[in-house]
């Protein structure tokens, strides 16, 4: 099968032989592929990561035990843990400390003609979620995450910093708690998502002089977690979201006087976003900027670095 | 009256007029006082306090409208509030945007042979409570302020970080809650203390290959944080109370992959306090190294800085 490969921080398409599954996996036939993030930082050496990247994706069951996924048109949560561990136990297999992510750690991933995942990882979709909806369950069940962790009352006002792919997910989702929110980003087209949804929005370096109970950090750089403390409230919570490689200076003093709450926040529930997606109650085509073949991916990669530029998806 | 003065990172003993309390104060003669951590980062610089510092003390009322307070000794909590604000309504002054702090931040403190607080601060000491014993009041009152924040549960264990004056306290307190509390610190002689009371203890260096559910950063010094993050249980929780001029560098991402919930933590319940050294749950007397009359405070300062020094007291 074809597939892009990354090493030593060089990304080519090459042809592999198509996975095998474990006795437990299924084999999918990758549909529909997205980029994010973490696989920009993947390819400046984040984690380290040799393979096939991506993770985001939908994709149809070719071969699986269970015969009635066969067929199905799935999505996949991308952690696989040992199964016998604390976390495995208690059902947070994404914190498994000999864990598989897939495209992220030892695991190949979604941007290749096939992939392989337990059965147990996928979710059949129901039709009224378009292929191209289905690409953002995983980064929306990423944002459904922080309503797993802290709870959010009408009354709070919520401020996310960042306007990035995940940043305009959150905010989504956010405004279905509280009214009060608004996203602090760059990019006046990206932000107009969000005015269409209600939400308030700032260009950065607009001077903002609210501090907010809730501060969700999405900008994917360094930058955001001193931000963050600038507009949290005394006794406020911040949702830490971005991941990339290198370390931040923090003051840890003002954490400490102000009391505040840091929360990291990774991986969430595919049920919840599936359930979301299906009411249409997040608004995610508009963040579509580009839809490459599988043989450009590496012009895919240069375009979704650009600034400017949102949601990038792959077709295999 | 004497008093110790700080100015431009310099102490020195200087006469003042005995300060005139505000209708809602007392004035409080005090009869003893303690150093704490932040009174040494105050001389490095910290916050850039000018003018009597400290803020742990015992004392008894002079001068009061409520009549009843007048010959009682007292302690007394540190923040005073505008009462107009969100935070002050909210009954959480400590975190009032203009708040003074007892020899922290715009009010002098308890180096002196007199000192004025808000009536509503002061907290009559039942007599089982020595002079002594009162002074660790408030340093015990930000111990228990932990148990305010988070619930520690019997089969939750607790790593504390740092065996200097505040980090005994807090391992002593959660010891109350769980058996499983661990303690790391650079000196046998002051975690002895700790065995006494069947606290489990390790030297700094030795390395310890469990993780903790909780962990408790109270080393005072910017290393604490990454010490911490390195031995925290995935979805574990760290208590951050350790204040300090300057910036921490922090491997971000850390947080957001393990979601660690990062939590600064300061003032706590006086009477709660009150109550738990009533019925001698903690050890405060072995951790008394010095006490020196206000004439010799200066001595008391370089004494206190000593690593292997526990709490010093002046005497005015």
């Amino acid at each position: 099968m074809k597939a892009l490969y990354l090493e030593k921080a060089q990304l080519k398409i090459i042809t592999l032989p198509q996975p095998s599954p474990l006795r437990n996996e299924a084999l999918v036939k990758v549909l529909k592929a997205g980029l994010c993030n973490t696989d920009l930082e993947l390819i400046r050496g984040y984690l380290e990561f040799e393979g096939i990247p991506g993770h985001e994706f939908v994709g149809q069951v070719v071969e699986a035990a269970n015969s009635n996924l066969v067929g199905k048109r799935v999505v996949g949560d991308i952690n696989l843990g040992c199964g016998k561990c604390e976390y495995c136990l208690g059902g947070r297999k994404e914190h498994c400390p000999s864990r598989q992510v897939l495209g992220i750690l030892n695991k190949d991933g979604a941007l290749a003609e096939y992939l392989t995942l337990p059965m147990d990882n996928l979710h059949v979709l129901p039709p009224r979620i378009s292929d191209v909806e289905a690409v953002f369950i995983e980064p929306l069940a990423a944002s459904l995450e922080i309503l797993e962790q802290i709870r959010i009352r009408r009354q709070d006002s919520v401020l996310v910093l960042g306007d990035g792919k995940l940043g305009l997910l959150i905010a989504q989702v956010l405004k279905l708690k509280t009214p009060k929110v608004s996203c602090v980003g760059k990019h006046r087209r990206k932000l107009e998502i969000l005015k269409e949804k209600e939400i308030e929005t700032h260009l950065l370096g607009t001077r903002i002089r609210e501090k907010f109970d809730i501060v969700v950090e999405a900008t994917g750089n360094e930058k955001g977690l001193n931000e963050a403390l600038s507009v949290a409230k005394a006794k406020g919570t911040i949702i830490l979201k971005s991941t990339f490689q290198g370390e931040t200076k923090v003051d840890v003093s003002k954490v400490v006087v102000d009391e505040i709450h840091l929360i990291g926040s990774r991986c969430g529930p595919f049920s919840r976003a599936i359930e979301v997606l299906s009411r249409k109650q997040v608004e995610v085509e508009k963040m579509v900027d580009g839809d490459f073949p599988l043989d450009r991916a590496k012009e895919a990669f240069a375009f979704a670095q650009k600034p400017e530029t949102l949601k990038v998806l792959i077709t295999p």
